[in-house]
């Protein structure tokens, strides 16, 4: 049997028949109760109780002191670098292998994306291999680091938990703190993933979540920044609702502010899906080991699961190919949707965009190479 | 009795007794079937048949070719701006009277706001002292207008239809003309509000709505762009949407897009909001009505209609001090809140906030003067 077909069986030994989307959302607790209260309420807009309580819930069960909700995650992340003194010229450390929004939250800054490799263990940003390029790349000056080739200042580094595995952060704070390189994270993908037992996003100075229909728990559209800065708390939610000063009726604005707040409407359901997310957790959890063992007698593939001292939410289930076989890709892509089991690759990675082919990078040998052998499957709550 | 006591004593004529919200939403269409189905669905995000649906009868509506349905009108108005060709060093023509949005628009594509004066029959653009002041500031160049002074390109003028009356656009489209400057309406404010039979919004290269919470229409937090040209359209959308490539499975954005789209969440509710706009408009035109009539033995204030040729959705309904007591307005403001009926001033002009004093800017008398004396009154529809 080809690779293909053979990886067909495998998902239909976990999967059973039918065709299985990518990443369904899943609405089976107080969704539509919570909505019709909200609407009820008048308040869908701005304002709003759920917008409150949504704020206070994430930030319980992520145990940052605060979180901002937004629109969605690429704002999250574009204030979230403001805040972090990310400005116009500077340089921001970021993964080649991410979502787009990524380095479309450092451009919107007008500062540049600055690529770098991602560990083979965790997909995510590489301490190591950091350590290296900042030693080549980083020359230390009065304001934190500079790239000695750009002559930029390089600000921030952007760790993202890719498909909800936790990187290695403490490898990545070391570095932050060496080098005085602001550390946002992007937690887009990793709710309810935990490093050493604190939740992702809540390491750095900031860190964002996004809420998206694709997501683990879905607001239709929406963000979040957290921190345990008060200050910066304060300050993101000033920001993102358009910088009006608290007045009677004036409408004052004391700076560039963003019309980013989250609307009460999504934030209604954000509560009722909040209150499932453990159910969710368990679920996926319960599908990476039925899928574990579906590819077990399949050599050719590797199942992505947590790193150590790791809790993943296992956002999207990864398949990794072999080297050997990473030209079946596509072939397995095409085979596998054409039979009904939605995958899909990695993204491009970042560097090959015709909008950041010019910005600067590190190499990227191991990005590159799983942007080829990435496989994503069916993984939505309630499979298993 | 004192001049507030007098205003109070108009408005309870009108609105009886009670507190009375500034502009409350009204569901009492299909918003909780519509929103019902978008659940069950499980298509609440960036897909799904209610945005295609919003678009389609937005389009209907207003009479425009496209309609674009994005997250809310500041980004519809970033994005409309983009697409008219604003780039980073241009200036754009945007009323001091107007929310703070329609100038961090501009802002946000790093070009620079540069203040114009406002009419006092339609409280927008005035096209007789831009006129004037073209003449003054600008000087023609290959690729268009610079203004003399700061040797920028003037790219753009954003009329804003204030409060829902639309602006003398005729005069303003002639200017455009003349000066090759793009005209791009800023109709946040303006959804039902008609220009020589012609719906706002759809007179230059293109236009933009809002649908915040607080507007005629409201889809929890929304916008659209609004353009008579297919090409256009489709880059708006493109561009709203990430800028990816349609594939099956590969991710490639090929160009800097956003993540401005309007959830099918907030469609769904923005469909059956559009199913009652003929009832909002007749109730507010109602509201103007009685408003007339309250106020025609109050020589000291003038209630604002709907300019000649125009058809106003009266969004806010607006009420003009007299020079002579100007001064009161601080004091009408305090004792209709305290008495439970919500009213506001004007927005601070924006050639007043801290982040634009130093923006270029035409004389700005009518603003000023129009500024001190402009109070918006309860304005819902359903009061009536």
């Amino acid at each position: 049997m080809s690779i293909d077909q053979q990886i067909i069986s495998s998902l239909r030994f976990v999967l059973g028949e039918g065709t299985h989307a990518l990443h369904e959302p899943r609405f089976q607790g107080s969704e539509l109760r919570y909505v019709q209260e909200c609407i009820a309420s008048t308040f869908v807009s701005s304002v709003g109780q759920y917008v409150d309580r949504f704020e206070r819930e994430l930030a319980a069960f992520t145990g940052a002191r605060r979180a901002v909700a937004v629109v969605n995650g690429t704002a999250a992340l574009q204030v979230a670098l403001q805040l972090a003194g990310v400005e116009a010229g500077d340089e921001v450390l970021v993964p080649a292998l991410t979502f787009v929004a990524t380095a479309n939250a450092v451009h919107y800054l007008r500062a540049t994306p600055h690529f770098v490799d991602s560990s083979p263990e965790t997909l995510g940003m590489d301490p190591i291999a950091m350590k290296d390029w900042l030693k080549h790349i980083g020359e230390r000056a009065l304001d934190g680091t500079r790239n000695r080739e750009t002559g930029r200042r390089i600000r921030a580094m952007v760790p993202m938990h890719t498909f909800g595995h936790p990187t290695d952060i403490d490898g990545l704070l070391a570095l932050a703190q060496d080098y005085q390189v602001q550390l946002v994270e992007d937690a887009a993908e990793s709710l309810g993933s935990f490093y050493h037992g604190c939740h992702t996003g809540t390491f750095g100075l900031l860190g964002t979540l996004s809420f998206n229909g694709n997501k683990t728990v879905t607001t239709g559209g929406g963000g979040a920044i957290l921190t345990n800065d008060e200050r910066l708390a304060d300050h993101a939610k000033h920001l993102t609702t358009t910088a009006r000063k608290t007045h009677r009726w004036e409408y004052i604005h004391d700076e560039v502010g963003y019309n980013f707040r989250m609307p009460n409407l999504n934030a209604a359901m954000g509560c009722a899906q909040l209150e499932q997310l453990q159910d969710f957790l368990s679920s996926k959890r319960r599908l990476t080991e039925k899928y574990l063992q579906a590819f077990e007698d399949l050599p050719q593939v590797r199942l992505m699961t947590e790193p150590a001292g790791c809790q993943s939410n296992y956002w999207l289930q990864t398949l990794l190919l072999n080297e050997a076989i990473a030209d079946q890709r596509d072939a397995i892509l095409e085979a596998t949707n054409d039979a009904g089991l939605m995958t899909r690759p990695a993204w491009m990675l970042m560097h090959q965009l015709p909008a950041y082919q010019q910005c600067p990078r590190a190499p990227l040998t191991v990005a590159e190479s799983l942007a080829k052998r990435i496989i994503n499957l069916p993984s939505s709550a309630g499979l298993a």
